[in-house]
């Protein structure tokens, strides 16, 4: 008997039957003999079409009130919900972030939590219920109602998990669970039983989006464990994610991720003077730019080079900002290139395996793709490739690294956009 | 300058057009030197459409979870009338009931409010903000969502402008005042421009539904001065209701209503016992059933007669329960007549003025219209007629009484349920 934390997105609760089938997973977890607290986030469509609403109103919203308005939307979750669940007999009652007493800061749109109340979740359980919480949704210590952006309800769930030292943090979705790559790309894939947190937000500030970093952050944080599973098959168990200090056997990689929405910006011809690139980027940080992977070089004429990616939606700013650096930068040449992707692997296991790296590189140059930069972490090795090479990159390195099945894996649902 | 309390219904702010009209008339109030609070229903079908996906997921949802959900309707509307007036250039702030401290009982669909928190009000007013507040709804003090039920949105309006002491509350409708009687049935008949609120409860109650009476009795209560005038016609002044001390002029009839929703019950061969009518008006409120107009009679023969009405939905109980007072009844005959219609005068000046009653009776009369039974309070006489002579007599009274305009009134809207 312990305390289980689930959280539902909004494909999820899109309907009444779909809130009925949710119902049951609730009802599933309850009759196992757990307490159960369940986040969902706002029914199927109904966020954009409040956004809608008030852009029809004024173009230019505030964000205060922008708050009170999305609120309403899990709010409207929780209740069908809690009558769902009372529907089939259980006891059930619904809180919406304030009555749970989720408090964060005074920041509208993106507020942090920084505190949640756990004396009324505590009573309420005592009293035999399972409690239904808005997700996405916090309030300030003055009774602001403040959202909480982008993965709001899976911090959310998370968050409550951790103030409650639930036993685990169940997050369904339309997937089966993480695999270690794009099943689109590779289709024989296996999905990963067992992952860290450290590989995971590796992985997902890659871009496998079937969670938003901010959650595994925070489950990090306060070593809750989390799984990822499915709405539509109750009884797969999906991808359990724990601190790498709980995981007794791991692979050296646990992923293959690629991420084609960068941009390499080259400078060349710059002064070999000291404080060169500590003013670049330091200008760069100040507009907000974060740069990823960098390579600087010196040519043979005394001249340096330095390439850098950056995040397509940031290129326009980089570049003027470069240029504003005109000490720097007037005598020197500007180019880009957007025909690239950069192809990483991620694994604990690296930090004890040396020779990874050159596995990497190896399996890449077999295939004829030619690396263009490199960089490396701690339990992450990316290579700058060809745009139009990185599937078979992708391919290429989970063959190398034995993340595939043996048999075609039989993949259902939406899958994660990579 | 002082303070105003509006309120809107539902369809004034049923689109983003609409918001914005209403916002203009609260700018308006606030331009002429007030400070304004605004209490707002949700959008025209929006909790309509929440009680249908209620049904959807349970025929049975439970009391606290409906207000859960309904009260999100009210919370989307603020939100957007706030962004609105924000949009015209002036400060606004939207606050939910639990945001103000709209305190209630712990009765869901129908608390009722027991005390209205002004500190935040106060303090969002001298901020320079018109305060959007969210009708209808209210919380306990335990932090549970209630909603007010029928009449709720104005009820909130009146309770906000009396713990305000306000020096008016404004409720705009789609009709563009209180008419002496219903203008389908009597098209000339005068707008009133000035009705107490004890005429105005009689009115109310009798069917002429532009206010609930709960707010008028809220009203008469803390003698908050309301008016009820045109969301179309923001330069017309509509109806003023005050109290009866402070009306310097009015007409000894300020309305006629007919409520044709009554059923007469006819008990002839009572024994003439007495303690009959006692035991008898005694079961039949135990059961909730709500008696109007009573008449009895004594036969030749020592036996007593007992007529009275009832709702048409109390019909089937109100004879069940006469049944089941055998002792009475067994040796009794009961008869029913279900085509009648209540016809009523109500006006504070009849105290004054003996002979209305007289001026009543002979202008049914008059028309051949013959008068069933008749009841009277301090301000009001009822006959009961036949069901197809209710508009003749309503026409007739207007005319008796002078209450016809002497030019066809132009009605523009949707014109009150009689």
């Amino acid at each position: 008997m312990g305390i289980i934390v689930q959280k539902f997105g909004g494909t999820s609760v899109a309907d009444p039957q779909k809130i009925h089938n949710v119902a049951n997973a609730v009802i599933k977890e309850k009759e196992n003999g757990n307490d159960v607290v369940v986040v969902v986030s706002a029914m199927g469509h109904t966020t954009d079409h409040l956004i809608k609403l008030a852009k029809e109103v004024t173009n230019t919203p505030d964000s205060r009130e922008m708050d009170m308005l999305l609120s309403t939307g899990e709010q409207v979750s929780i209740a069908l919900l809690a009558m769902a669940i009372q529907a089939h007999g259980h006891k059930a009652v619904s809180m919406n972030g304030q009555q749970v007493g989720i408090v964060t800061e005074c920041i509208h749109s993106k507020a942090r939590i920084v505190d949640i109340k756990t004396e009324k979740l505590q009573k309420k359980l005592q009293e035999g219920n399972i409690i239904v919480v808005a997700g996405f949704q916090g309030v300030t210590p003055d009774g602001e109602i403040t959202t909480l952006g982008r993965g709001g309800s899976d911090t959310s769930a998370v968050a409550i998990a951790a103030a409650l030292k639930a036993d685990r943090c169940d997050i369904y979705t339309d997937v089966e669970g993480v695999y270690a790559t794009d099943p689109r790309i590779v289709p024989n894939i296996q999905k990963t039983d067992v992952i860290s947190y450290e590989e995971m937000l590796e992985l997902a500030s890659l871009g496998a989006n079937v969670l938003h970093p901010r959650s595994v952050e925070t489950a990090k944080q306060f070593n809750v464990p989390l799984r990822v599973r499915s709405s539509f098959k109750l009884d797969n168990l999906g991808t359990l994610i724990i601190g790498v200090e709980n995981m007794e056997i791991y692979k050296p990689v646990a992923g293959v991720a690629a991420d084609s929405s960068q941009v390499r910006i080259l400078l060349s011809n710059l002064p070999d003077i000291p404080g060169t690139a500590a003013k670049l980027f330091g200008a760069l940080a100040k507009n907000n730019i974060s740069v990823d992977m960098i390579i600087q070089s010196l040519a043979n004429n005394g001249t340096n080079s330095i390439a850098f990616t950056v995040s397509e939606d940031d290129l326009e700013d980089a570049i003027a900002t470069l240029e504003a650096e005109k000490e720097i930068t007037q005598s020197a040449q500007i180019s880009t290139d957007k025909d690239i992707a950069k192809v990483s692997i991620v694994g604990a296991g690296m930090v004890d395996r040396p020779g990874i790296a050159a596995d990497m590189f190896r399996s890449l140059a077999d295939k004829g793709i030619n690396i263009k930069m490199i960089s490396t972490s701690e339990i992450k090795i990316s290579c700058l490739v060809d745009k139009d090479k990185a599937n078979d990159s992708i391919k290429a390195l989970c063959k190398e690294f034995g993340l595939e099945t043996t048999e075609m894996a039989v993949v259902k649902g939406d899958l994660p956009n990579v």
